[in-house]
């Protein structure tokens, strides 16, 4: 035990050391329960795992879970088998409970990532019972140190009437240093967010806690669950090079140097490779402030094209996971991690003028986008951050490959099925088959730019003649509504959007 | 002319006065004009007229109109039937300006009335060559003093090549002072907002501007146009009382005080009607934050709710208008105007924490807003500053009555036919029917409290109808896509959204 009592410098929190099935026996039915992680990384690993446990031995237990985002370490999908959740927050990727949540047999709802710790804050949504955070160590002050990921955890700790810690002596304690914890005060007494630079720290350490709150410390020894991306593929490096022609035209029109501004890339293999295209750019001096920092940002700093990430999350694959924390000295000095609410708060998104990068499922011809409902009812994995970026960046960039399951689906369609993001916070779409640029564009100019720019050649001819019909009804944004959503009913019926007679 | 200079205390501007029609021959095909104007507020009156009298005399002219938001004194009418308009932004109201954009005879782009300056600012839409403004005076020091409205005019005079000001001798000279005119830097080399509270000044009490810049200054003597809004009726007082009462649950709660927030409210009568169902409440010591001060504002500081108001805009109607500028000394020291920038801005909005009142044209049974389009193709006036509010709000508020057109269309509806405000963006829906409160809720939780909160009786039926079928498809938002669309399909062939069989 002298190693694991190391990790709790604060003396007064010695004997609250208990096992994971006790902690989590103080889990009652109906409580709300506040986890850390985000996107696979710091996420509570123990206490979840002796949870499912109680309910596989027969209890009856339905709990709300509140996260930072997708949770690793099968957490959500063990929580979704065992049945034992009720509504889930803010954001999940977990194939199986996706299934449940589609099939209605639990709650889903799907915020924007920076509102979840406002609207904890404001009371509105349930009070936290139990925040179970990770931690690599407890500081002499009561200064919880997270691991590889913030999110939410701070506005848990901020909310919840008691805590469990989950220290994982498998995290790096080199962590320790790299958080920088800040909490608006409440709406209406708050002052400006004191971050204007990339680099600035604004806050603590680690996450000040009320040491009588702290009900229970959990010792574990595992690490994060790697990341899933795939690798750049021939047409996520063709997207890639769009992206960088546009980022080339920026800098000739003069809006934009060579450093860009602060860069903010969405979670997903797509993402991930046109990131990747900046390896061998021109770009250099590269600052990210993102919420997710993929295998790729540390590729770009091995390739001395970034000078500082902020993120709220580090989230690897297997092998980068082993040779980042194997040599984290190498990137410590460049890294900052923040609550989610700070890498996505719309304040701090327009005054630092992100570029933002993120990925759609479908976009319709005047630039709506659908981030997260496969045919416009199963949620895929939910809106995460990309709300947050899309409205208050610089530029609002979405990419998507133009079709998806060998061509019957069309990315680019009339009328998208479910709108995450109006045309009003869409500035750029991508596709391998080129770019659009919708900045200032009426409906009426982004329609034909859309539709020769980005839509596979296959649907080109298709979209056109909807467009042609569709403008013979007039309007500022001209649409056949006995049509907008046939090529998802096609989809669904016939098995393709691709009409059979009078194709290109 | 004494009278007149003594408007230009600059005296290197007085050579500069020159007739309408010499600063109208200055402007040229395929120019971009910033004129001052917000809610038919502080708009510039001659310059545009003598514009238009060039065409009718046979001058082929097309230019790209901005603005803060719509004009008065009839100027977008004016323009529209000239065909003198080549792009318009941000927003219009006027009737014949908008069967032109429906028919695409000139384009319109319509932002989120926060989000031009930044594109002026960042060199992303065409850059402005005549700022054409309208001010009660040039002081000593070169600057200018606006009237009623503030909109872009700060924005369009950094970003203009040249200027011409419009000095309206009707408009009252009480109105010195009460400009607050603050712009942000670059993004990126920006600094917070210094904006803490409701009442504080952070700039300067006129548009600072380069007197070589100042082509030319012309006299006008014309008062704005009148609001054209109408008075509370009965429904619209019922739709106040839930508005209320879903306040006082706030308070009841401890969300809010008997203070609540600073609110903001959107333009038009329902959303005037709405406000005025504060004047015999218990709520005191009120502040706004808000775009457009419209009649009821005055009429809750007469009833002594009101702390401070802030605003980019004052459009009064008629009466109201003598009224208010007749007793200016009583409304003085209560009132701030700022740029639309400012007064929309996503850092000061989520800062304050507004409550936020905006006018819906539908929404479907999820909570997605349709603000702008009717039957999802015809522009109806712009989203304005909606979408800024709402999305950084405390509580977004939109109001609608429950059907239209004698009941032949439900304001509720499956789909809707335009999505400006999606789920995650949208609070509280009120409609005479009653209100629900979507905070925190899925969307299997939010379509039977829509239908039954919102609906009319008359409809309520069909929408069960519609989503029973539906979630029998599953998903994390049911649909039947192939029926989505089908009551606006409905109404155009058959002049009502009501099924004639299997009603209730």
């Amino acid at each position: 035990m002298r190693c694991e009592h190391d990790r709790i410098e604060d003396v007064r929190l010695h004997d609250r050391v208990v096992t994971a099935e006790e902690a989590a026996s103080w889990i009652k039915d109906g409580m709300t329960l506040g986890l850390s992680g985000f996107t696979r990384a710091g996420d509570v690993k123990a206490v979840p795992t002796a949870l499912v446990k109680r309910v596989e031995n027969g209890e009856r237990l339905k709990v709300n879970v509140f996260t930072g985002a997708s949770l690793g370490s099968d957490v959500d999908k063990m929580f979704a088998e065992a049945g034992l959740v009720n509504k889930r927050l803010p954001f999940q990727a977990d194939p199986f409970m996706r299934r449940k949540i589609n099939q209605g047999e639990h709650l889903f709802v799907d915020h924007h990532l920076s509102h979840t710790a406002e609207l904890l804050r404001g009371n509105v949504i349930e009070k936290v019972d139990y925040a179970i955070l990770e931690a690599i160590s407890i500081t002499a002050e009561g200064l919880i140190i997270p691991t590889t990921s913030i999110g939410n955890s701070l506005s848990f700790a901020e909310s919840a009437k008691a805590v469990i810690i989950e220290i994982n002596l498998a995290q790096s304690l080199l962590l320790k240093g790299l958080h920088d914890l800040y909490s608006p005060d409440k709406q209406g007494k708050r002052k400006p967010i004191p971050l204007t630079e990339v680099h600035d720290r604004i806050g603590t350490i680690g996450i000040p806690i009320d040491v009588e709150k702290v009900k229970g410390i959990v010792f574990t020894n595992q690490t994060d669950s790697p990341s899933t991306i795939v690798q750049p593929d021939k047409e996520t490096k063709v997207m890639a090079d769009h992206l960088l022609h546009f980022f080339r035209e920026e800098v000739a029109t003069g809006r934009l140097t060579k450093n860009l501004a602060p860069l903010q890339s969405g979670i997903g293999s797509v993402a991930n490779a046109v990131l990747h295209g900046m390896v061998n750019s021109e770009f250099e001096n590269l600052e990210i402030y993102s919420e997710v920092l993929q295998d790729v940002v540390f590729d770009l700093m091995d390739a001395n094209k970034v000078r500082m990430a902020s993120c709220c999350s580090i989230t690897l694959s297997e092998a980068r996971m082993q040779e980042v924390f194997n040599n984290f000295e190498r990137y410590r000095n460049k890294l900052i991690m923040r609550p989610q609410e700070i890498s996505n708060h719309p304040e701090i998104i327009r005054r630092l003028g992100l570029l933002s990068i993120n990925t759609a499922l479908e976009f319709d011809i005047y630039g709506n986008v659908n981030s997260t409902h496969v045919a416009g009812t199963k949620m895929m994995n939910g809106i995460g951050g990309s709300g947050d970026f899309a409205r208050n960046a610089r530029v609002a960039i979405f990419v998507t490959k133009s079709i998806a399951k060998n061509g019957t689906i069309s990315s680019v369609v009339p009328f998208a099925s479910h709108i995450d993001h109006t045309e009003h916070d869409v500035d750029i779409l991508v596709t391998e088959q080129g770019y659009a640029d919708l900045r200032g564009l009426a409906p009426r100019e982004r329609a034909p730019l859309i539709i020769e720019n980005c839509a596979h050649p296959m649907y080109r001819k298709q979209l056109w003649n909807y467009y042609k019909e569709a403008i013979k009804g007039g309007g500022q944004t001209p649409h056949n509504l006995e049509k907008a959503m046939s090529w998802h009913v096609s989809y669904t019926k016939q098995g393709t959007m691709q009409e059979l007679i009078g194709q290109d």
